[in-house]
């Protein structure tokens, strides 16, 4: 009765009382409201919205639908809507933990076009993300940082409801995305939430009035929550770095860790602006200063120590994942068929070509070829000449339809006589 | 996966295609599409609307989920959205079928504060509402009107919906209205369909506007399924006639049927506007020819006949209800504190307090009092003194809180001290 009268107010566009949301998110946590409620509400919300207080509520409630963490250190997480090429996690995480600031990150397997972080990290051997929440407790504090994946204590709510709202056309609403990514990163306890929001082809957000929206949805909530938080609107519509897969991109997480390719050095900026930002906030220092940290602690291989020491407090062995790098895979090369400049490359062509070669995962469960994926040989601006190589599929065998894969990867590829003006990394910040 | 797409397209507001509609439809109607989905596209449908055109697939597609009929004499049907007091239908139908149009009427029992038509007529003793389809046809050839309940053939998908709806805040929605009250009247298989949409305090639809967008909605779709068809907005800020109950209501049908009292003309009036329009619409003839038709069946008696035979045809035994009225009940009289002019008696009002004294049913299944309900002992305009009866409370036996009902009772009533305008029955005639 009291669903109905709730779902009543969300269909006419009035909003909801804390109680309500309470009620309605406990109710089918417990069971006790069925799906076919539930589904009408996401739906609802979807075409009515939701106030920034209807929001927090919805979060709050997803939130104490498990286990809360709490921290006795400075902590911080960043968390990045998702995109293509997208291995900034495993560079700014224990980047801000050289700084001093612990980052306890849980994190996600991908569903979709690409692999999520978890699935980057279990490429290096012996790696698991599968973590007791006391162990990753005990990691972030020890060694400053720990990336693992939620466990089914973390939110319940939320992994029910988004298990719905795939099913039922309801994933596409902020409130309902806010509540989704912020009750997982408050349910982590973190004193700073800093949030990438991507915006363009190779993410959900396509429009920078989105992605600007869902921002300052996001850092609205944790304020809410009584975090501090912050956020940066970065383009997608190019993919971030040359690696796009999962192995070849903790290869290249280690050579930027490593400032050992200059041509990865706009990367690593935009990882300082992140891990900076968590670390000025967290610890109440101005931003500048956080920078300059950031970039001495990346120059004199803190970071990477950091990432080393959390590779093996997870059980992962580096040196086997040389290995692997090495072992033989079917790779092939696609070439340019003019000269020119590199004017555009489309994220989600790339990512569509990386996923049929096996680097996604289509449904939860299913297994990823860890050497799977593409690797740029251009970036944006660069020049061309004929014959130049663009980019090289691999995976661990000659897939099907190669041709048809080498010919889309191809048109991922805009070449135009003029030079280029360069890419700008970060539309906006919100603050 | 189609229904993911379905949901996605409605959630953006664009209009379905036919073929979607019809999919969902008949997947739901056969279990392949769950409760969680349909749910969420009835809210979307609430939330984004449906145009003309996918409304009419949508009634379509839900009257082919069950047995469709079929007559070789002409035949039309009225509807009425549901008042208080509105016992039109059982003088209504019987008048068109003495003018030579068979009417093949299939109605729901009553869910909320009234009692529907299939209630009131059971009150007869002996009187079957369940009857098979080919014996609803038989009546409605051979007597002229079978008024009946409709069987699981007769739309099952609708059933499923409107259940759904119910419990999912998706009930008010101009498209799913139309699509739940056309589909049914277009399996009955009239070729002329009237719409009574009622319009006020004691209706769903509170505004003349809201009441004349779903009259051009079931009228379009009407003719959009190939019937003739016709609506009039009725007012329901005050009740019909002066019984709201059950077997009152249909003793007061019975006075109009024999053209007994004079104060029940108006009344009389509209129910020979809807009965004229059916004739006209299903014969080819002018109204003015039909109202004149309407009027000298009523009055000689044919139309009463004809409602005495449909009894008979049902099992139903007058005399016996005649002994039923004149049984043994308790009653309550509440008399006016004041004098001047009836100018308002709310519909609402009227029925909540029969309502609580048994007249309606709060689930499907619950116990009707037939001799439960209030009857006025004045009309809209009639002069009052002090201690002037204003209306009867009656059940069969004494209610609890009858202090409290025959004070909710007496708030029904506006009393002023100049005269009042008369009432206007039909507001708007949408054709």
């Amino acid at each position: 009765m009291i669903a109905k009268l709730i779902l009543d107010k969300k269909r006419e566009g009035h909003a909801l009382g804390s109680a309500e949301i309470r009620e309605f998110i406990d109710g089918y946590t417990k069971g006790e409201i069925p799906d076919y409620q539930m589904s009408a509400l996401a739906m609802a919300i979807c075409c009515r919205g939701m106030t920034e207080r209807e929001t927090a509520d919805l979060t709050d409630a997803m939130m104490r639908s498990g286990r809360c963490l709490s921290w006795d250190v400075p902590t911080a997480d960043k968390h990045s809507t998702g995109g293509v090429g997208d291995k900034l996690s495993l560079i700014i995480q224990p980047l801000a933990a050289a700084c001093g600031v612990a980052v306890p990150s849980l994190t996600g397997r991908g569903l979709g076009l690409t692999g999520g972080t978890a699935d980057k990290l279990e490429t290096i051997p012996g790696y698991s993300c599968s973590q007791t929440l006391e162990r990753f407790q005990e990691i972030a504090k020890t060694v400053g940082v720990s990336m693992a994946v939620q466990t089914d204590e973390i939110c319940p709510a939320d992994k029910k409801l988004y298990a719905l709202r795939d099913v039922t056309g309801t994933v596409a609403s902020i409130p309902l995305i806010t509540g989704s990514i912020l009750s997982k990163k408050l349910a982590e306890g973190a004193g700073t939430l800093v949030f990438d929001v991507k915006c363009g082809r190779g993410t959900f957000m396509k429009t920078p009035d989105e992605a600007r929206a869902l921002a300052a949805s996001l850092v609205g909530g944790s304020r809410a929550a009584g975090r501090k938080a912050t956020a940066l609107v970065t383009d997608m519509d190019e993919p971030l770095g040359f690696a796009v897969g999962n192995a070849n991109e903790v290869a290249e997480s280690l050579a930027i860790l490593s400032c050992a390719d200059p041509r990865l050095d706009d990367i690593a900026e935009l990882c300082i602006e992140f891990a900076a930002r968590m670390v000025a906030l967290e610890k109440g220092m101005p931003v500048d200063a956080a920078r300059a940290m950031c970039r001495e602690k990346l120059r004199d291989g803190s970071a990477k120590e950091r990432f080393v020491a959390m590779v093996e407090a997870h059980g992962g062995d580096l040196a086997r994942f040389e290995t692997l790098l090495a072992s033989p895979t079917f790779k092939f090369r696609v070439q340019s068929m003019k000269s020119g400049y590199i004017a555009d490359i489309d994220a989600e062509k790339v990512a569509k070509v990386a996923f049929a070669l096996g680097a996604g995962r289509e449904k939860a469960g299913d297994r990823i070829d860890p050497l799977a994926g593409v690797t740029l040989a251009v970036k944006h601006g660069d020049k061309v000449s004929v014959g130049a190589p663009l980019a090289t599929l691999e995976t661990t065998r000659e897939p099907d339809e190669l041709e048809r894969l080498a010919a889309d990867l191809l048109k991922a590829f805009t070449i135009t006589q003029e030079p280029v003006s360069p890419r700008r990394l970060v539309i906006e910040a919100i603050d």
